[in-house]
């Protein structure tokens, strides 16, 4: 606690990032990262873009990526609007569609950086409870409210809704914005991208940090009516002309471009996730439905505290939260199948005594 | 006006960056690019950077970039804060050091995004006017107030204030913060950098877009007492944790650490500011006298406006700001010598009505 810090930063409670420790090389199940590399057209378009260009500012209007986004997602470039990582879009979205007052909506267990926006920008917000199933119970978002954000699909929970469910959200809520936070969606779940042509209070916010590799470039795409894309971009200069560099918007515009390489990735990892949730369910886990690159798991026998601390010191890094209703949950990043192959025996060693 | 949009939204007034026209190619000296490459060191390491480890997240907290900046400037690394451009640091210290209340104070001319965040922060101002000879009045900051901010050089002005002054300004607001905004105090200023040991209310922003040649890679240097710098860092990790990218990391440290290349660049372009600045003057303008890699011009017969316009269509980009006090000046940012040659034979020629 310092006397310079405003009051917002004396009261504050940051996001806490996935551990990133240096102590020693653990495999890495803990930060939902893509095992794979990213296409190599990505590399390519980096190497090609670094040149002496980087003395100027790159494009604040990133018009060449939003084309290319456009393009591939069938709609027009006037409803793309390109962040730097998924984080900042969804704290630009607090800021351009929610107000202090009427509490918003978004479910106890999901994203744990909503809490952190909302207390940031002085937005009420209320909880709803997910099933005990973790479902998300649809028709608790019809109540009024300021506004609604949930993952889909969810996160840590693994868990999807369909685009019908989500269609069903936005009808009941047209006076104010619905954000869908389709971090995970590439990986089994229904986007609802093409209802922003039918829906105008529907803003989605997807990254390129899960299903094209990138995390180390952050990139986030929001897609909307135009009139949602202007209220962000009306956030975004008052805040930072220019947050994507030169590089990140070549890098991108080559990774959407390669669609062949994304299909087989995404492929590859939600066969891997099913295999292992199998294998976990045999040795008595409860897994939830994954539609995401991770598996959100719980054995009735066996602390989840413990096994991740077990798990830790041999080598491999998952996520435990420690908050109510899924403190004896973890979330296990799908990796390669070597990767997983060496988790699940890893687990099985630790549940027999070994 | 959508009625989606917050009331933030609604009512705020974004900052305009400088025109990117994309109609042909044109002379720019309108948004203080660098007009030389960035170190060849860069690029070799961004390219180095460009790998399959761009599907892992950076690391959150820039460790070796604050190592290498730290080594440079003589400061621990618990004294250095990155992000992503100067841009997004000034966002973060309006939030983490001013309050709603006692006004902060900023000079009357001078960056035009401080009041873009005031408003956006809701953070109350008041603005100190400069002498006329756009001189920083130093003790009219010594009054009560909730915080001080000003650029130094100042911009547009390209005016600077000395160390002693800054001292003096440190030491009449000891309890509350003071931030100068360095971005361009390579091209002759005095940096007060190490004044931080001695001030723990004094935050110093630096960015890599100028004297680095890299505005596009985005990286802002901030520093300071641990206890700010955790405060930035409270801030910057509830909106988001990554916002600098591993290749912008990469090349940001090759760039520090080229000292030989940054030296030989900055003196060119102080060389040819110098230059062109005796020719301004003989051709009648008055020019202030610059610390900064622009000039500030003003001629008491040819009006700025139509200057601007007059260059504008001869292929020379130069900034124009249509505000109180200054509607009479031009800001021509410093390009190679050919491109000083090509704008003063522009000028002369507009001027001789040829």
């Amino acid at each position: 606690m310092s006397k310079y810090w405003s009051k917002i930063v004396q009261n504050i409670e940051p996001y806490t990032p996935g551990e990133q420790p240096r102590d020693k090389r653990y495999i890495k199940l803990n930060t939902n990262e893509n095992p794979y590399p990213p296409s190599p057209r990505v590399m390519a378009a980096i190497k090609n873009a670094a040149d002496e260009t980087l003395r100027l500012y790159p494009d604040p209007t990133c018009r060449e990526l939003r084309s290319v986004v456009g393009r591939y997602y069938n709609v027009h470039e006037d409803q793309v609007f390109v962040g730097n990582g998924s984080d900042e879009l969804l704290a630009f979205a607090f800021q351009a569609f929610f107000n202090p007052g009427k509490p918003i909506l978004f479910p106890d267990i999901s994203y744990s950086f909503y809490p952190v926006y909302a207390q940031l920008y002085n937005i009420h917000h209320e909880l709803v409870p997910l099933e005990d199933d973790f479902s998300i119970p649809v028709e608790m978002f019809f109540k009024d409210n300021g506004g609604v954000i949930f993952p889909n699909p969810n996160a840590p929970t693994a868990k999807a809704i369909s685009e019908q469910a989500v269609a069903s959200i936005l009808k009941h809520n047209m006076d104010r914005v619905v954000i869908v936070d389709e971090a995970y969606i590439d990986f089994g779940g229904e986007s609802v991208v093409k209802l922003i042509k039918e829906f105008p209070n529907l803003l989605v916010i997807q990254t390129l940090s899960k299903s094209r590799s990138l995390a180390g470039l952050r990139i986030g795409l929001a897609f909307g009516h135009a009139d949602l894309i202007e209220g962000l971009n009306r956030i975004k200069n008052s805040f930072n002309s220019y947050t994507v560099d030169r590089l990140a918007l070549a890098g991108a515009a080559a990774a959407v471009e390669d669609d062949v390489y994304f299909r087989e990735t995404t492929s590859k990892i939600i066969k891997t996730r099913d295999h292992v949730a199998g294998q976990m369910r045999e040795l008595g886990f409860t897994v939830t439905d994954s539609k995401a690159n991770f598996i959100f798991v719980s054995h009735p026998e066996y602390y989840a505290g413990t096994l991740y601390q077990q798990l830790r010191s041999r080598g491999i890094l998952v996520r435990y939260f420690n908050r109510p209703r899924i403190d004896n949950f973890l979330r296990v990043s799908i990796g390669t199948d070597q990767e997983m192959n060496l988790f699940v025996k890893a687990v099985k060693e630790i549940l027999s005594g070994v």
